[in-house]
């Protein structure tokens, strides 16, 4: 008989301690263990709903309540991201003058007001004044109000980068750089308490308007993803299905990266697919429908907070309207290689310097690194005015097609001498460069190397800072230079062989707008290794399926280029850069190896540590959880037979006990630790025995030690395992957790294997 | 010392005996061993490939194999696609009349090659003569010349129904029905041997433009996703890849079945994403990408062939201009909620109808019941000009915008009495209907009713029949009559408070051919219960990401209201109808049991028969095999211990045995079948023993009996399983296979756990 009379045996199955089944900071989670608990809090509102009908109104809004919290997401991110649209413009026209009439106004909105609307160019009014015109006098212009003006653009550049680096530091150390690294990891089952917290959120959403404002070469669309997932995060502690359940949250924050790439650039099923492919780990496709579902709801919300003043969704809207030619594959492959070689490149200078950021006194200064770096990039960038005018309007410039009464450089061609010359005088039909165009093309090829070399030291910074629009940017300058080569060869030389028969003079045979959207595609295709995400956002930014061919054919390429130099992208470059532990489930396990090569206690090693059912004292318990580091340990029948009975975890083991001797009379360091289910009979004088069976994994995954490394990576990954143990012949030897096989991996690649920090 | 001299002991793991590792027909495969066989494969060919220039080429061969068949699948899938459109438009005109300067030129055809271009109707022209026209005479117009084309309209269904059921009978009975329900069991991992065939292929492509032709209630969108399927089983054995690996080839039959639908529809994104979500059961991203590749290219040569003669890649070019109207949504909810009422009764009727067929003499006499629905479709159609007409012309003629000239009857409005009346003179705004349209919405009506009923008892007959166009010509008959009747009702009360502000007389404000559309999105979504990839397929036919709300709302509504009335769409309904074991992978298993509840022995039943690791002989081993009719049989180290050493399959060890018999000197009865690495010591005079740790598989997959059936059955899905071993302790207890599973979750929802057929 076990000490009975008033003493209650907690019994932990029925009502978990606060603390059990929840994880510490930079850890992972597991899966598999989440889901059973979600599925048990579902089966339990199931069961109940069939006694009442408040039981039966409260099953039917937890079945709505995912619903709701997307509409929710949705409705949050696409607010946001339209305010910070608005404020970006805002900031970046004050870099360039004020408005008078009311310094809030951006230059469009100045010039909208404005009631003078007899001038041609909207872009130029009274009331907006350049700081030039302000400071020194409308009268004066010329190089003294040219420096004036400079001076003053690197005045705000530097200031608003300032403001976003120490707010960054000061409130939230998580809102620097794009996130999505962090966001695959966390997706993929880790723990960073904070970083998609609420002051991570502020902290972001003002600095990346300061960040983008400063002409830093970065963009918006990367942090825009790691807003939309802080809102969905925040959104997610409305609703205890969410936010108790690690698993059900992480499904949320997949649908949530659909929606910030859906803001971004206001294509919602590219949202979704990129959302699958590159960021999500566990993507149900229940989440499919979701996703997809609050990423129209946030692009909807954006369009009608119309930040853009042109009812649009997407953020650069093209209509094409020459078609394609089979010939013109061989340029567009070329731009695919081009942005492979770009794309391996940039992958490996930025990690580099990154690298070197971390390892040397360079990373002690931040703040310095920002400065220096906005200043530079001001200086260098003004005098140049594709560099000077923000990543997002330079890329919608060279998509641009033109027109006859273009006033843009970039459509500096002579006018038809003859209008008869040409025949039908088709206004759109191919012409000679003028002498616009060819300056034009000069500062092109110098902002593409200068973007090129600026765009490697800022990725990375301490400030929010998206890859997308930097990349697009180097591949729409590399796409268009192609473009109005391709266009100037086709005029001078329509009689070549390869021009015969689509190029006669006087018709519109290439479109160097859409050379630019290729580029740009192949570039962001080779820094991120995107591919038919890529490709339907840039569908849904033309809206026809006739600009897929070349730009499938351009993003292939460039893929298989870069990949040759390199199989990971910018983003799993950081991840390793940053010792994370993310298990790619797009890469296969190639090598041989077996379960017995990977496992814990390797061979020589002190035996596995090791609970058993029945027979250690509390104290006995305690020494082996001190004695070691291990986040779990396994029980079993006994230390002879190693028959395996279960799994525990030491943060739930330390909690348990810690709490049984708090609170549970009797419970000392003799009394025995039981994880059977009926508690071994003792002698009557004996303490009572601690019942821990409520803890224990019953259930914990198995593999034997013949089992390959590559179907066992298979399990981890297609699961979500945390650790699983090895058996050989039916006894325990020992175990394998996430760590172990990225260690392996690393081993494997010959890198240090000591880079993966977490568990 | 065991027997040495001149035997030689086969050694089975270098090289498998023929038979060992494949399976038989109707079982399902191991998706684990089958992707580790890839993968040690994957890996000889990387090592092989640094030794030599030649194994190098071939290790790039290899890699690029997977995407050159993609290219011959989209191109084979997109020709055969385009010759059964072109053929099947020619059998349906066929019925109705025939061209005189060539009989093989369908009613189109015909009038463009015709020289008189000067009539207005392009439809009419004295070359295409109706039946009556060619055998009664040209002047004869009347109650005798109807007479006649109706006999030879019912003459021409009959004959092609004939032909169709008959030829399906003769060559290839897989070649009947959508295909679609078998696909998604066959992907899931089952075996059908010749359902992809080239018997089936060549069948099913001619049947499908008989049975298209023949006016039946059905479509040819379902078979060509069969079709395109068998276009890439035919082609995988072009590979060594492809051809000895099941899992490898269902991921090309993954990306087939993209193909299907994309040529069906001329929706590449959609076919992908309908391969994703309603399909695939293992899907990588790297198929996601080939799917992708393989669906343009089908669609783009689809295009080239151009069957529809206009140039388009869709098969319902639609171009709204109106904006709809946030009160609209109020009717697009009610087409959701008709769509999915319809969906669930169609389902439950459809599949009462079916297993009536399967279990009375109706079964028995399928050439006589398609001829008896042929015969009653054709004679009820005729007089009806709505259902005369084929599916998709239907669905064409009322997914369009009235313009003012359009001549058809669904455009029969009154004419504006005086332009000057209604300001501009708005050609497109909304008018009062005239006789024309009230006799259209009468027919309608009446078609509406008949295409339900028909569709029910049509759907499963012996000819290859798809539901996506009867189910959208339902929907979008009653989208267009609702729309009519908003319209009219908007024109007559245009003051009244939800018209108001958006409704004014002349304006066009509401627009039925959206509401046919949204229909036939509705009704779709109920029947086969997609979601995204409905949606984005409706979002290729407009290219407008405008009309993207009005279609989720009605889809979301269709799929709650079907899934209240029972969650299977109608292809796991046909699943479960013809009892393939398939594991539902949307569906979570919510019962609260446990590994131990579900496994083999039950309480009661005798042991698990299971091998022991040497000690048992070749006869003993036989008559196990021979006394049970289990797949397959673990091996333990001792009866007494039962610890787990491995899992042997019965065809293997049969194979085996049988091959040793044959080919191993002195392997007799009595010889010892042994399991283990080294074979223990026997006494010299005994026989060889018969080494079969080869054909055993050193890592089976097990599970604890405490383990929740939730996890049991997600490890079974997402590893793709065929049996998994349940453990105690360490100890071997029993087996669950997937038919287990199958079997106990007919239980749990009260059906007949002996109606899943096959392991």
């Amino acid at each position: 008989m076990n000490g009975g009379g008033p003493k209650k045996l907690v019994d932990l199955l029925e009502d978990p301690l606060p603390g059990v089944g929840t994880y510490e900071d930079f850890n992972t989670i597991d899966w598999v263990r989440e889901k059973s608990k979600d599925r048990d809090r579902h089966r339990e509102i199931t069961n109940k709903s069939r006694q009442s009908t408040v039981a039966l109104l409260r099953s039917l809004s937890d079945a709505f309540s995912g619903w709701l919290l997307m509409l929710l997401v949705g409705l949050m991110a696409g607010a946001l991201a339209g305010g910070i649209d608005i404020a970006a413009h805002w900031l970046t026209d004050l870099k360039g003058g004020v408005c008078l009439i009311g310094f809030w106004f951006n230059h469009e909105h100045c010039c909208w007001t404005s009631n003078e609307t007899t001038f041609q160019e909207r872009d130029r009014c009274p009331q907006w004044q350049s700081w030039a015109e302000l400071i020194v006098g409308n009268s004066e212009v010329g190089a003294f109000a040219y420096i004036v003006n400079y001076l003053m653009y690197i005045f705000w550049a530097l200031l608003f980068a300032f403001l976003a680096v120490i707010l960054v530091r000061a409130f939230a150390p998580y809102a620097c750089g794009s996130g999505i690294p962090e966001i695959k990891t966390i997706l993929s089952g880790f723990i960073i308490r904070g970083y998609l917290g609420k002051w991570t959120l502020i902290t972001k959403t003002i600095t990346l308007v300061l960040a983008v404002s400063s002409g830093l070469s970065l963009g918006k669309e990367g942090p825009l993803v790691h807003v939309a997932c802080c809102c969905a995060n925040i959104l997610c502690h409305l609703f205890t299905k969410y936010r108790k359940n690690e698993a059900k949250r992480r499904e949320v924050l997949s649908a949530a990266a659909a929606v910030g790439v859906s803001v971004a650039f206001g294509a919602p099923i590219g949202g979704v697919l990129f959302s699958l492919e590159e960021v999500s780990y566990y993507f149900p496709l229940k989440t499919l429908w979701r996703s997809f579902f609050a990423a129209l709801v946030a692009a909807f919300t954006l369009r009608s907070i119309n930040p853009f003043g042109n009812s649009r969704l997407v953020l650069f809207y093209v209509e094409f309207h020459a078609p394609w030619h089979l010939i013109e594959l061989a340029p567009f492959i070329l731009l695919g290689i081009f942005g492979g070689l770009w794309g391996a490149l940039f992958i490996r200078a930025n990690i580099a310097w990154c690298r070197r950021r971390k390892t040397t006194r360079l990373g002690h200064y931040p703040v310095i690194e920002v400065l220096v770096v906005a200043a530079l990039t001001a200086l260098i960038a003004y005098p140049n005015s594709y560099t000077r005018m923000s990543g997002s309007e330079l890329i919608s410039e060279l998509f641009n097609d033109c027109s006859l009464l273009d006033s843009s450089q970039l459509c500096g061609y002579k006018q038809p001498v003859n209008v008869s010359e040409t025949g039908v005088g088709n206004s759109l039909a191919d012409r000679p460069a003028g002498e616009g165009l060819y300056t034009a093309l000069w500062q092109l090829a110098l902002a593409l190397i200068f973007k090129m070399l600026i765009t490697v030291i800022t990725f990375g910074m301490k400030v929010p800072s998206g890859l997308f629009i930097p990349s697009m940017a180097v591949g729409a300058i590399a796409g268009r230079l192609l473009g109005v080569g391709m266009e100037q060869l086709a005029y001078y030389n329509h009689d070549w062989l390869i021009f015969r028969g689509w190029c006669s003079p006087g018709a519109d045979c290439i479109t160097p707008g859409l050379y630019a959207m290729v580029g740009a595609a192949a570039c962001l295709g080779g820094v991120t290794r995107m591919t038919v995400s890529l490709v339907v956002i840039m569908f849904e930014l033309t809206g026809g399926l006739e600009y897929i061919v070349p730009l499938m054919a351009a993003t292939m390429t460039s893929k298989w280029v870069a990949d040759a130099f390199g199989r990971e992208g910018i983003y799993e470059a950081h991840i390793r850069l940053n010792g994370y532990p993310f298990l790619e489930a797009k890469e296969e396990f190639e090598h041989s190896s077996l379960a017995v090569d990977v496992m814990r206690p390797r061979r020589g090693d002190p035996a596995l540590a090791v609970l058993t059912q029945d027979s250690m004292t509390v104290e006995e318990v305690e020494t082996v959880v001190d004695s070691t580091h291990y986040s779990g340990f396994p029980v079993v029948v006994s230390q002879e037979s190693q028959r395996l009975v279960g799994f525990v975890l030491r943060r739930d083991l330390l909690i348990s006990i810690d709490n049984a001797r708090k609170r549970q009379d009797g419970v000392v360091s003799t009394s025995q630790v039981v994880f059977t289910e009926h508690a071994p009979t003792q002698p009557p004088e004996a303490p009572p025995p601690l019942r821990l069976r409520g803890i224990m994994d019953l259930s914990p995954f198995t593999v034997t030690d013949h089992t390959p490394m590559d179907i066992t990576v298979d399990i981890f990954r297609k699961l979500g395992l945390r650790q699983c143990l090895v058996t050989h012949n039916g006894r325990l030897l020992g175990i394998i957790t996430k760590k172990d096989i990225l260690k392996h991996m690393a081993q494997i690649a010959n890198r240090d294997p000591d880079s993966i920090l977490f568990n």
